[in-house]
């Protein structure tokens, strides 16, 4: 089987050295947000059912299949995406966890209709339609990132009828979202429970926000210690680090860190 | 003159030698809250006018007097804090230029029908009535602490009549009640535009939220890089540190640091 289309490659999945990921810089290489979501959502463990909204290449369920058994389902509207995911899917030999499901997250609870899942997570497109200075991208990265496809109330929309009563949705979006975030979850019977702010370097504005609803949840929000990704002078933090490349440290990974 | 009443002490205003302040332990003594407040809010420094409701005894005015000449009005309901606020005005002969009102916020608009102002603070009482573990205090602490007298949506509303289309809202609360602030803020017109999370110690959770309305704003937030209050060891922070004391450093003032 040939794995790889045109200018795509295999990665390692960060430091582990079993998982490995098709990615492509005209189309999909995942970023950091990706490792912050998986990282932050908590999840189910050996019961359950997960579904990634916007899955992309498949990151996220890669991610999240290493710390737990749980089925998986991924959903991505673009089809060259699409191809791309299930190809990891196989790649890693998880096809019976991971199943990718080529459909418009708009409608894609009609397959579904009798499932509710425990856990809903995305990494959704951040850009509102039509923000100039991000425009000037292909196609793919262009759908990926900006809101033509879907927009964040067709997400939490999405998110509410999948997932169960009392389940989780996990998010990450940009921080000057936060408001509509509220404004829309609440239209959907999403209580938010849990944020983190990210921040390029401790003397700097929050760039990245994740985010747990719990649906149907009673309101109170915790808001978890902060995440740093640069020291004042570029370097990763030691927190940053460890939840890119776990606890072996970089030394032999450092390659993977200009993708982030 | 008799400055002190009961149990009453007068304090210097943190490190400046200029500014006292008379507290209670039992009646009213400021914290960090209305300290990180101060700091964190934007105001106008020659012309306009400045509302801070449940002004206490007037802690607000007087740290914003240190950096603004515009004149200011302090709002309290109980009649002992506002007894203490206009001492404190009168012990720092601030007379001139704040003015302290013994009046029920929800109504104080009456008072200033035709005044628009272009910043309103407030440290609000934070907990809901009734939370058990902290209603066994005396009255004085239980109405300024406890959301008796008022509640959020009072302060909001409050707010949003005090202030002029433009104009500035900056608040102290807890981060729990975020929700509750985006979906409050948006019934009068108040749009959040930056907030900044305080937690007790880098790896905890955030325990105190400043957040800043723009009245008819545009949406967009930016959220400000943390403050720590204490490193792991207990010790203030720098950042903290300089908040407190100014550039001067602790070595004079390190008795203030038991009343926060």
């Amino acid at each position: 089987m040939t794995w790889l289309k045109d200018d795509e490659r295999i990665d390692y999945l960060l430091a582990d050295q079993k998982r490995r990921i098709i990615q492509s810089p005209s189309v999909f290489a995942f970023s950091a947000d990706a490792v912050l979501l998986a990282h932050f959502t908590y999840l189910p463990i050996k019961k359950g059912k997960i579904i990634d909204l916007c899955t992309g290449n498949g990151v996220i369920p890669l991610f999240l299949s290493k710390r737990s058994q749980v089925e998986m389902v991924g959903v991505e509207i673009q089809e060259r995406l699409f191809d791309m995911a299930k190809r990891n899917v196989s790649l890693n030999g998880l096809e019976e966890q991971i199943k990718i499901v080529h459909e418009d997250l708009k409608v894609v609870k009609k397959q579904f209709p009798h499932e509710n899942f425990d856990l809903v997570t995305c990494n959704p497109p951040y850009f509102k339609e039509g923000t100039p200075d991000k425009m000037n991208i292909n196609e793919h990265l262009r759908l990926a990132r900006h809101e033509i496809l879907c927009d964040l109330e067709d997400v939490l929309k999405a998110s509410s009828q999948l997932v169960k009563s009392g389940g989780k949705v996990s998010l990450v979006h940009r921080p000057e979202r936060l408001s509509d975030m509220f404004h829309l979850s609440a239209q959907f019977k999403l209580e938010p429970k849990r944020i983190q702010l990210v921040y390029p370097k401790q003397t700097k504005e929050a760039n990245m926000l994740l985010i747990e609803f719990v649906k149907d949840g009673q309101s109170g929000l915790k808001v978890e210690p902060p995440i740093f990704i640069h020291e004042e002078n570029g370097d990763y933090t030691e927190e940053m680090t460890r939840i890119l490349y776990g606890e072996e440290g970089t030394s032999t990974h450092g390659a993977h860190s200009e993708k982030l």
